[in-house]
């Protein structure tokens, strides 16, 4: 598509939250002409004076020539309800492109829905965060051929872009959309359901780093050695243990040459620049979704996922789930040995 | 053997410890001579009369006759300096016991050591806990096969015997040791080798029942939702979890006719009883050594064991030892999405 | 409720298999009378002369007295439609009891259904497996509480009763409903629920039992040291792995005084006394769904299961289901390192 | 250091393997004079003219000059063996740098047996694989901090240098060596403690990566749907799955923009270029020591690493070692519940 047809293409935009105003920008920047609604009027400060915006979503639609594509950036759980004040206002031949972080079952269940009103559903995992405006984003899109094609330079305004990483070796020619940053992945729920998995690669990825860079915030754990009794273990080679390691400096150091560089390297060490320690966060990691709906869907496809669950369970524990369990095997230790919590006892036995 | 040769076996005994206390009126009791020492005398009292109770090693060893057997019950970190005290008081021919929970190499490292002093030496794990007295103690055996069956009277002597389960189809003639609780499993080292995995089975057992208490303990979430935010994933169906399950009656329950039916689960429900919230309990699970060994016996194996290390390192984590990880991960869900730990933020995306 | 009145309860049953046919035999002969049908009029045979056997569905409604209470007791898969055929037949007030392996939420979806027509409905998970007939069976009832009275003496009698188990140490008087083996949980769903989270309790128990045992097989890999490459690490001390365990007699010792003793570990005695080294069991370990429906419980609840859930993985990857993944890994390790899948290389380093 | 203090550098270097023989050009061509050796001679002709190449330790020795500084890139197995063969040959006041892959605690033990003699010792744990040569190597090094600074040119000419990567915001200044790519971790052995520590989480993220894809692959499962039975869990909604994803392309597609994207997604994009289905891969994932040493470590030291060790146990699975716990549990299936290997079986409950 040149630049003139690309002139002509109108997006609709509902939700200017941080990454909806700068997704906005970007796009309305390719030259695609945004209409926008958010239900915080003062957020239009922070848009290009060239971007439409409008005070509700009936002005929207009326601002809109047919067929309409429009683009909600919400929270998962207002969507639904965004669509019902839609549907009334909406044409046949008019697109709904969901770029939130819908579970994708709900794309297969809206698609139909809308489908029956002569209305398109498309639906866009936007992976890039607050990084996105400068990176750009990486797409993962679901939905008709036939939209994704025409929404193509939208896609491609939003992408990163083929510089953003070396070439694999053996592509030639024309960088596909793949290797752009966007991609159709297949029919309705298909990008969030990639988009779903990415989440839960990520939060394995996390857990990884975290595990490691814990075991080395302990190896100096042999220069205090605790007394030894019945109840714990002590440590059996403190002679082992007793590097104080800059952990914060590691993650600095990784980031080149090793086989463990990535992009969330990089932000460890960004944040360990700032406080080795990390003093600043209790550890009461959230969860938002992602993670849990993509072991749901290992278990029922009876795949094995015991990385990316694990590191869905720990960020369970690390908000205290966990504790009901903790108490019943303290008071089963206690039944059969007398174990009290953490107080010794001679010539104890399991 | 009969048992006016039983009669005439002399044992000695080290370490009297609540378990070895009662281990030693066992012995006593099926017709076995007990000469024992403990540092602490006044334990004296809790022993019949017919043991002969030393004020030292050098007492205890000069009031047996060559060859002297004498069994160690004794925290695994003292066993060395005890039989650094002996090693001079020994004659060849005699035999070491240990029935404490020392790592199998360990016992690799000392029989040879002893080996070349001609003295003897046997590694027993002991299960049964403060239970034991009354149960009996389920023994398992490493070392020489001759010495083994001298002592075959003490090992029959504590354990349960053959009625404490019922008969295995197919099993007849007279009751085998492993029928009566104790089993003669290899050479040094071995009974210590099964008794660390037996421990670590044991640690995926009380894991397994905790965790599966805690779920149904959380089946009454629903009844209070929390508001969904963009850090925590909210209950998706409320509508399910509206249970106030009666988790201790379950726990007893289960200890009839069903699959999960064991003498761990006895414990639990005899603790619910007692209090069915364990409110008592702070939930930091103490580990003694033997579940860190098995999961390190399993990786030097190359031999998966995904649950017997999970429910170790449940026990880490609930002593906070995850702590610095969580905060990793929390620092990171802040670098890429300006996620704050647990406050909300409109449109976010990772 | 007396012997009497007992005799005055009728029960129908529909779903004579294994279990359901032994089941009636149980209950027939604590004096209810049972009204039945099943497809394969054969199983006739295997009933007491007293049970009224019917050729229909029709024929078994007719020979009932309001209100019926009928008890269902097939695979999952068919509850609906037998539910969608009973239904026109039913009067209002009739109870429908499913004691099959139903999803909990779909005992709530029914419930709400049926009572829409005045159809009462119960859910009981049965845990017994094909030894129930002799030693009972564990209940966990839900529904309606004064459905659950009517139908005490059906639970009583197919109960194990408190003499299957060492009373607890304080509760006293009359044996409670727990205490004899069947409990009403709560309302719709809550006997599913707590059967499920029993059955994926199970999972983890014997994932516990076989990662330990394979571990003792294991123990004599020393004795066949392999030749160290740069692929594989080479097992660091073979001195410690010599052992060649009698696993099979060691699972019939620790049925006697140990911690870990427990039925299912009964049953693998049993086993390896018939064959030690299970060679007719090929390791493709199936699920029947309540595995995978307690892990998904846990991540709705957001409570950690890490134990329960890699039960459930091991068996998916015991059937071959983790091959893709596992191609990923090599050809990453083929890609970064050169690494041929089990080929050595020299000085290599990741 | 200037340029004219580098030329009068002299690095002894030994064993000249694939990632050996790229290091000596590396560091060559830096300005350092080479003096090497391997037992392979011909693999003289992949070297500059200029380094020395010696066919024996001896004639190496003779050919440097006191204090000598000797790198040995050998693997883990053979190290020993070569110290001592050079220990004679060398002078008080040398010194060896073992840039493979020894276990910390090996360095440990070896410095103190070398600093006996007068000799020093440094490790050198380096990434990069058969990258390095263009990529540049990250080293993590341990040992006597006089003896870094004064090896520090030959670090700086190994790693990558500062414009690997984009600095971390709030860097200022001249590059520090964690900037370069090169860190001084700490005393004997902190270099291999931390390559072993980031080869640990290089096993948890390529783990994850491949269980994210492997879910991905298997979305097609509703395509297909098996027939339910007892014993294997039916896709409960086939509708859901019904996504033939364009796996390859999806692994380029999250290279760009996106929060997994890393140097090992890369790798994986390159070999799903060359095909996307791995079928040249039989997935069986070989280990090298590091992340076991890693787990063990974790283990050691108290700190949950379920991550790590998951993906760990994952690769011993992928090998097969899992198979007679998994017969276990396919034994005690049968012996519960009469249950068939993938058999079905009517109103069956466990």
């Amino acid at each position: 598509m040149n630049q003139s047809s690309i002139n002509q293409l109108q997006l609709g935009f509902i939700g200017l939250g941080r990454m909806g105003a700068a997704m906005v920008r970007r796009i309305q920047q390719a030259g695609v002409s945004c209409v926008v609604y958010d239900q915080n009027a003062a957020i239009r400060q922070q848009l290009p004076g060239s971007v439409i915006f409008n005070s509700s979503l009936e002005e929207l639609v009326k601002n809109m020539k047919a067929p309409r594509h429009i683009w909600l950036m919400l929270p998962a759980a207002v969507v639904d309800s965004v669509i019902a004040q839609l549907k009334p206002l909406l044409e046949k031949g008019d697109t709904l492109i969901d770029g939130g972080n819908s579970h994708f079952t709900e794309d297969i269940r809206r698609a139909n829905a809308l489908k029956a009103e002569g209305i398109h559903y498309m639906d866009v995992g936007v992976s890039g965060g607050v990084w996105g405006e400068e990176r750009g984003y990486c797409q993962m899109i679901g939905g008709p051929k036939d939209h994704y094609e025409y929404l193509e330079p939208v896609f491609r305004a939003l992408a990163p872009g083929a510089d953003a990483a070396p070439r694999t070796e053996g592509n030639k020619g024309e960088p596909s959309p793949a290797e752009q940053g966007y991609l159709h992945c297949g029919p309705s729920g298909a990008g969030h359901f990639v988009k779903m998995v990415h989440n839960g690669i990520e939060y394995g990825l996390m857990a990884a780093y975290a595990e490691g860079l814990n075991i080395l915030k302990h190896a100096d754990q042999g220069l205090n050695p605790v007394a030894a009794d019945a109840e714990t273990a002590p440590l059996e080679h403190p002679e082992y243990y007793q590097y104080k390691l800059p952990v914060g400096e590691i993650s600095e150091l990784w980031r080149r040459g090793s086989v463990v560089g990535s992009w969330l390297l990089d932000l460890i060490a960004q944040e360990m620049h700032q406080s080795p320690d990390l003093e600043n966060y209790a550890g009461r990691i959230s969860d938002s979704g992602e993670g849990r709906w993509t072991s749901t869907a290992a278990i029922d496809l009876g795949v094995p996922a015991p990385v990316l669950t694990s590191a869905l369970y720990s960020r369970f524990a690390s908000r205290g789930n966990d504790l009901f369990a903790d108490r019943v095997q303290s008071a089963m230790r206690h039944a059969f040995g007398g174990h009290k919590e953490k107080a010794a006892d001679q010539g104890e036995s399991e």
